[in-house]
């Protein structure tokens, strides 16, 4: 069988074939801390399950238009006009099966081969995969530690600016490291985007999930609306990743394109689950703020106890479900060089089970500093506790 | 805003365009009798629903393998075998949101820019699209008149390979005229496929919607099952058009690449729908074929009072819910000439709404002969009856 050549540019989320080594580790019997995945045991909030299968009682099984539901688009319009300041309309929104669609289709609407795109490493490795995939130039940037946190430094992203760069992706609130920016940060960037003409994918997954401070978006500066697509997904905020819905959000002309791929690839969304997305917007936020309560107290926990680890530094995100603690000097100690020798030595000693920065996207030249990456949205706090208190005793 | 050159090529589904007439017409406060759209008017059997809000009880909200639920997938290949006499197992299954998308995944895994596929005009006009969407040559193949059916000639589709043609997308049991292939023309498609070394997306998306004989695929041919990629979905069989779950079978390292596919577009399909499946698979026999019993009331309805119609030629087609009536001599007697005009007038006059041959991919050269479509999926026996008696009274 003659594959595409296309199919050799596909990367792929290396993150799974963790989740199955930590599997097989548990099938025989040990006890896994499922650190690795940004999968969450939070069950979905009851109003949104009772909307969703009343709908499916008043009969919304068969299809809904390519766009989604049009109550659930004004709403949601409505909902990040709240939060960004913006003038989104019904127009504005397209719904679809999940967020990371959303990285596809802004690619295919706007990417020729060839051209170059922004985007950071470490980060999810779907941008770097895409891009490459459809024929673009993915050109990385990055994060740096700062006094007590990341810091993405504006003035580098401009240095990584050619005369091909047509897009950024902008990952603020950034899986793995937890970074936000600030809002001189965010100004510098979209005066960036702004001079440079860049189209920007603004992946808010993490939006709402947040411990302090205020989360901003890129897409509320001047003349930024114009030229961003906001990737938003019901998976974090609500506790329904399973559920498969999302939406991609930004000016018309470019909705519209998404749209026609989103008829062209899936045809539309599943039709009921919307249902539950309306109620979710309508009487969602306690229960969205009783999900970060619960995220919270497990990320003071998890920050608690990294801290106390000889040779782990670890900053205090003040959002995301990830932490992305420096562990040079603990694989140093250990006399191990090779992340997944380290990886695989702390499972099978510990059943602590985590991504690292080659989880991220390809390393970048001269990257000296270790990092592994821990989701603490599929832990309990006692399992924490005690998955922690099990690292330490390995490394200390 | 500069979109991407490829976006010039991605067609789309114009049916849309005729349900927003439609429903602008109905707005108006006319009754409309909705023969343009495959969607359904029955529910999704109560047992799947059950199955599904179960499984959102248990918990099964969280991600999900992006090849599917493991025990779906067994079931899946079971029932295939069961049917096609082919020897699927788990690894030859990936689970999709519906079965559209296999047909974007099986041309990205598959085609390389410039490569002929053929593809069925008049057909689904996604096949069209994205061929070109992706670089490739799409190549139609047609059917003809015959005595009592439309016909497929595979002489004719022979004439159509080229040294460049890789693909062949064959969608027997077939939107829009109703059509299926005969054993031996199944033989003949498999040897040419055979000699020439084509893949073929075998689009069954109606193998259970069947009143007469028996339904038969392409993959169960003699070294056909290593060449096919079959889509299956669960819309049709199941009244679960709105749910949006299928699945791409087929070789299994071509089933990989379409699962990284759907790693890298939707992380993988709603997960709690999936159980709704497994029960649909274990114990929806008796549903799935009370939903064929309507359809085939809906069908000899439709096809007898089409019959009665002066100008108006109808095949009964054995398989799928649509109907391609010949209305060349309704159009001529009417002094119509063009599809748009006479769909239009046909809904202001009496609000029946129809699809016509143009929806369906463009037209060959030398065409002289006026389809339109019919679905009467989304049609009550009550309705058929009284909105083609109007179509009668109009044209008789």
């Amino acid at each position: 069988m003659q594959l595409a050549k296309r199919i050799s540019d596909l990367g792929t989320e290396t993150a799974f074939a963790v989740a199955a080594e930590a599997k097989a580790h548990a099938a025989k019997g040990h006890k896994v801390y499922p650190f690795h995945l940004g999968d969450m045991n939070i069950p979905t909030p009851e109003n949104i399950v009772q909307a969703t299968f009343k709908a499916v009682r008043d009969g919304k099984t068969g299809y809904c238009p390519n766009h989604g539901v049009a109550e659930l688009r004004e709403l949601l319009a409505e909902d990040i006009n709240r939060s960004h300041g913006t003038h989104y309309r019904m127009e504005n929104v397209c719904i679809q099966p999940g967020g990371k669609p959303v990285i596809g289709k802004f690619l295919l609407a706007l990417m020729n081969p060839g051209d170059e795109v922004l985007y950071p490493s470490p980060g999810y490795p779907i941008y770097e995969s895409l891009i490459e995939f459809f024929g673009g130039k993915a050109v990385p940037y990055s994060w740096s530690e700062g006094a007590d946190r990341f810091e993405l430094d504006p003035r580098r992203l401009a240095d990584a600016v050619t005369q091909r760069t047509r897009l950024l992706v902008l990952n603020d609130m950034h899986n793995p490291t937890g970074a936000d920016c600030s809002e001189g940060e965010l100004a510098d960037i979209a005066e960036l985007a702004r001079k440079h003409n860049l189209f920007v994918l603004c992946d808010e997954a993490y939006f709402a999930i947040r411990y302090a401070g205020k989360s901003l978006s890129l897409a509320s500066f001047p003349g930024m609306e114009e030229r961003c697509v906001i990737l938003y997904t019901f998976s974090k905020k609500y506790a329904m990743t399973g559920w498969r819905l999302g939406a991609a959000i930004g000016p018309k002309p470019l909705i519209e394109v998404i749209a026609k791929l989103s008829l062209n690839d899936e045809s539309c969304s599943n039709h009921f689950i919307q249902y539950g997305a309306i109620e979710a917007l309508t009487n969602g936020d306690e229960s969205a703020r009783q999900i970060v309560r619960t995220l919270r107290e497990r990320r003071d926990k998890a920050v608690e106890l990294l801290r106390s680890i000889d040779g782990v530094k670890c900053f205090e995100p003040r959002t995301t479900f990830y932490l992305f603690p420096n562990v040079t000097e603990a694989m140093s100690k250990l006399g191990v060089e090779d992340y997944e020798a380290f990886r695989r030595r702390v499972l099978e000693r510990t059943g602590v089970s985590f991504c690292t920065r080659t989880h991220f996207c390809r390393p970048l030249p001269g990257e000296s500093e270790k990092y592994i990456r821990l989701a603490y949205s599929g832990v309990n706090v006692e399992d924490i506790e005690k998955g922690l208190a099990e690292l330490k005793k390995f490394l200390g």
